[in-house]
């Protein structure tokens, strides 16, 4: 028998039945648990601290996976999973096979909807209730959406649909003043004016005892008043612009005080339309070093539980390219600086504690981010947007219409480009490179050291005419130090080519090396800029009998079949075979499991390459 | 010597002089222009018959193109056209050479923007207004947004980011309670209850005017009241969300009155701060038959001036996919229609009206349509998103993380693919098949018949097991009768071959049947289903010694660059060629200028046929 209240827990059912004082005690348990698995696996761990009793207080009051629970970004499900039957696999965390650091359906029944990107909570919330409404099923579905998304339009786009539903549908506003660091922008600011009205709840739920004591007719009455946008509620109720929106507004409230949690989440299960429930936390809650920096402790790798200390490496592309920019910016004024709420992740702090003036943190506001950098380059600005490439496919199509179709001179920075690891498949940066490369005007740089990166965000803010990008990988340069020059390098000789870009020159260049141990000779051409494509850097290889095109990205659609391509205009007369990211989602594992498993690997490529020496 | 005020506005500077009579008679030449040029060549006239006194009061208080004014979705530009240099022109709207029916910086400086796509002129003005800032020049910004563009998120994203400034930025809330059809939503409820509060800019000027009178410190107090969000002006003013977002809120006032609309202008311009002006508007004023069903004349093709009739053909894929699908869910009630704000345009007016709870009309929201849709599809329903191409390039995140990664039973409905014609660059459907053919679990059918279309939707919403893509042209089916057998068809047969998709199979059988006339044989396949291509399809082209991949869409990226992928894993050794649309982006012209233009008529591919033959 053990003393711990979570080894009780088998299913979220079992929290149903905990007394107050249990619940408190499990919050704490949850909260060791979180602490010591990501201190050893890394991952999110301020957010998840933040939302231990809220994720309590919903099983409590809901019946997952009855009732549906939708993560907002999603990172901060870690509690959630521990409660709904995987806390004995929690150890697993991010890796491959192991615990998602994301909801994922596939995983339990309890994760109701994907997530890794932000604000898109609602908009799921709302297509689960309104299939619930339609199929007339019963239950309830609850969308937890930080303050942070809800600087996405996408967020505002779904409260805009679904307020005026009549759906079983709640938002739990989890407020704790931060995206990933400081939250920004106007909304930021009316939240902070409703949080200073903490009499409001307490007011309301008055109304509410008040109206409930008027004798026979009091339950009617009241469940009237909280269901309608009634004149007689608008005076009664100061309104706000949740309830402009059409949703009932209940709070603020302290996101840790669990008893007010319940009561405030059993009201609005009453009100059977969509309500918010605005709630206040602090991000790293119940770790001393976590409260004090949570932007330090969003996303961490493995750290001292002791001291909080983990290895804050400068060794990234990332804090490369925020050095590299930052030194631009310091001769030309007209360098401007604009991140989507990842000031941190992007590298730009110190660009940000330099020039203030001229860094644009928007939010988690990628649309808007490229149309009003566009907007600043036709003014004779430079501004450079980066941004990871996953979220850039958020602004693909502002991209097209607001920057290529006129060519404006805005650069991409595109951080984690390639294979991120342990994120998994929300993550994954393997799609930018085919969609940039389809866009005309477009120019594309893809370095494989930072002194590339240098050299080619120079290249992009100086000597490009137009829109052009630059996409560097998560993490550190490879160990092998490379010569590389102008827009694509000729390594080695052989009658046989490889023809590569990015990181994965490391591993091709390895392959090459084993091969001429066995005798047989491959060329490697390593792309720096990969559209357009310098046509020397095709012909180079028109005369091999074997080219093999290697690439860190989606195969259809990519750089590989574009290439292909040229080579066929060419005249092209040898076998031309690609090895890139087939057309599956990859999966959370370590970047070098991935390479193993798309076949990415020095080892692989050897072997692929000696099968096409062999039945060439 | 004319009468007409019009012949002597060159600049609209000219504008600047002209008494308020004058102005109104200059709105009334311009609505003749306006209802006569496109009765001719066809384009958008309700909404831009519904800004005309707007167009005539901005240019009387603003300097264009010191000034800068953004025309949101920018197809309500034609009168701002009319009055900046381009009257003699305006005959050649959309128009090959023409006159663009969308904002185009490179045709005037007083297009400051490109527009074309909604939602983006407060972010786009929003970056023009802060590179005045941070390089210290004179002007104000104007962003010109209807009711409609407010409902998409990225417009809420430039709010939060716009109203924490200091910038000369004006935003005019256009609110004609339209998107394209009848606005939705929880937005358009809100605004119909401020534009129920006519009083309110008549109490605010009067509390100016009032301010104003105090001696002495007059002016300062009042300019302190107008620019700080002080307890005082709370105290006075009412407030509302626009000032929550930052804004000074000014109106509503009728957006007709050229007296009121000038002296709101001018008190916006004297705040010297964000400030979002309300005007209410009649889309289709001063023409009765559009003013009567503005949604009908939203995009009109040429109409009879007199009797406001033209030919609302029935005759095009949009029309048939409506019905078609209006059939299927009128046996299966788990079908559901969603569209953003596109119903008309999409086909779906007879689904709303027969499956109305079935009937989703998100707003300009295509972030949220994806999701909801995704969320409607894993609780068991069967959602159909109809959406242009162009404007689905707001969803590719959506469709990657929320639909493609669970692989959703989600089904795209892709209009407009392909070449659009006069609306030219910013509305091209030439990007969708290479963005879809690069995302895992996808699968992707481009029907060239209404027959085709049926079958390939019946499949998708019935056979498919999850994501898809059924994706038709803007207009009719080609002339030509052609019977389609499952994933792909062959037709012909010779030693070369052509290999296509889509309507382009029109064209290329017409250049197989001039070749055969000179006795070159050319075998022809045509794909339905573009992703995954069938095997079959690929091995049919094996032997051939020349191979040419005709695309109505981008090259790079494209369906034929994977095709050739294909090819060269089957071990092809032929020569191949592509003939698609090149790394430019279209302008506006007819679909059969555009055609010629990128080599993809019939006598252009007769041409490249018998090239290839011949040096082969």
């Amino acid at each position: 028998m053990s003393d711990l209240i979570l080894d009780n827990i088998k299913t979220p059912e079992d929290i149903r039945n905990l007394s107050l004082g249990e619940m408190e005690a499990l919050c704490a348990e949850v909260r060791q648990i979180l602490i010591g698995t990501v201190s050893k696996t890394g991952g999110h761990l301020a957010s998840n601290l933040g939302v231990v009793e809220l994720t309590v207080a919903l099983h409590k009051v809901f019946s997952s996976p009855l009732d549906k629970i939708v993560w907002d970004v999603g990172h901060q499900s870690y509690a959630h999973k521990i409660l709904t039957g995987r806390k004995d696999k929690f150890s697993t965390l991010r890796t491959k096979g192991g615990i998602a650091g994301f909801p994922k359906p596939s995983e339990s029944e309890h994760d109701a909807f994907i997530a890794g990107h932000s604000s898109t909570s609602i908009s799921a919330a709302f297509g689960l209730s309104q299939a619930k409404s339609l199929k007339g099923e019963p239950g309830y579905v609850i969308a937890v959406i930080g303050d942070g998304a809800l600087t996405g339009g996408m967020a505002y786009e779904a409260l805009n649909n679904a307020g005026r539903s009549h759906d079983n549908l709640i938002v739990v506003l989890n407020d704790n003043k931060m995206s990933i660091s400081k939250n920004v922008g106007s909304i930021a600011r009316y939240l902070a004016v409703i949080r200073s009205e903490p009499t409001y709840y307490k007011f309301k739920t008055g109304v509410e005892r008040l109206v409930k004591k008027i004798p026979l007719v009091g339950n009617h009455l009241r469940d009237f008043l909280l269901r309608s946008k009634s004149a007689i509620k608008n005076s009664l109720y100061h309104s706000n612009w949740f309830e402009e929106m059409g949703f009932s507004y209940l709070g603020p409230l302290d996101g840790h005080d669990l008893h007010k949690l319940v009561s405030v989440l059993e009201t609005a299960k009453k009100m059977r339309r969509p309500a918010l429930v605005h709630i206040n936390t602090v991000k790293g809650k119940g770790y001393e070093y976590a409260e004090r920096n949570p932007k330090d402790f969003h996303g961490v790798p493995g750290f001292d539980i002791s001291t909080g200390e983990y290895n804050q490496s400068k060794n990234s592309f990332s804090y490369f390219f925020g050095e590299t920019l930052t030194e631009l910016a310091e001769k030309d004024k007209r360098i401007c600086a604009i991140t989507a709420a990842m000031t941190e992740g992007t590298g730009l702090t110190a660009f940000r504690e330099k020039f203030r003036n001229r860094f644009y943190d928007v939010g988690i506001a990628e649309q808007h981010a490229v149309t009003f950098g566009a907007a600043l380059a036709v003014s004779g600005l430079l501004p450079v947007f980066a941004v990871y490439s996953s979220f850039l496919q958020r602004s693909v199509d502002q991209v097209i219409h607001d920057a290529a179709i006129m060519n404006v001179k805005l650069v991409l920075a595109v951080d984690r480009a390639g294979i991120v690891g342990e994120d998994g498949e929300t993550h994954q940066g393997v799609f930018d490179a085919a969609f940039l490369n389809s866009i005309p005007n477009m120019t594309i740089y893809s370095p494989a050291s930072y002194e590339q990166l240098h050299r080619d965000l120079y290249t992009a803010i100086y000597e490009e005419k137009g829109l052009a990008a630059v996409r560097y990988p998560r993490g550190a340069q490879g160990k092998r130090r490379i010569d590389f020059q102008g827009p694509y390098t000729v390594f080695g000789e052989g009658p046989y080519a490889f023809v590569t870009y990015g990181r994965m020159i490391q591993n091709v260049l390895e392959a090459q090396e084993e091969l001429l141990k066995e005798g047989i000779g491959f060329r490697t051409v390593c792309l720096d800029r990969i559209k357009p494509i310098d046509s020397m850097a095709v012909s180079a290889v028109l005369d091999c009998q074997q080219v093999i095109f290697v690439e860190e990205g989606v195969q259809a659609g990519g750089i590989g079949e574009h290439y292909g391509a040229l080579l066929a205009e060419g005249g092209f007369r040898g076998q031309y075979r690609i090895r890139a990211v087939g057309d599956v989602f990859l999966g959370q594992a370590s970047v070098c499991e991935s390479f193993q498993d798309c076949g990415l690997d020095a080892l692989s490529l050897c072997g692929l390459a000696k099968e096409a020496v062999q039945n060439g």
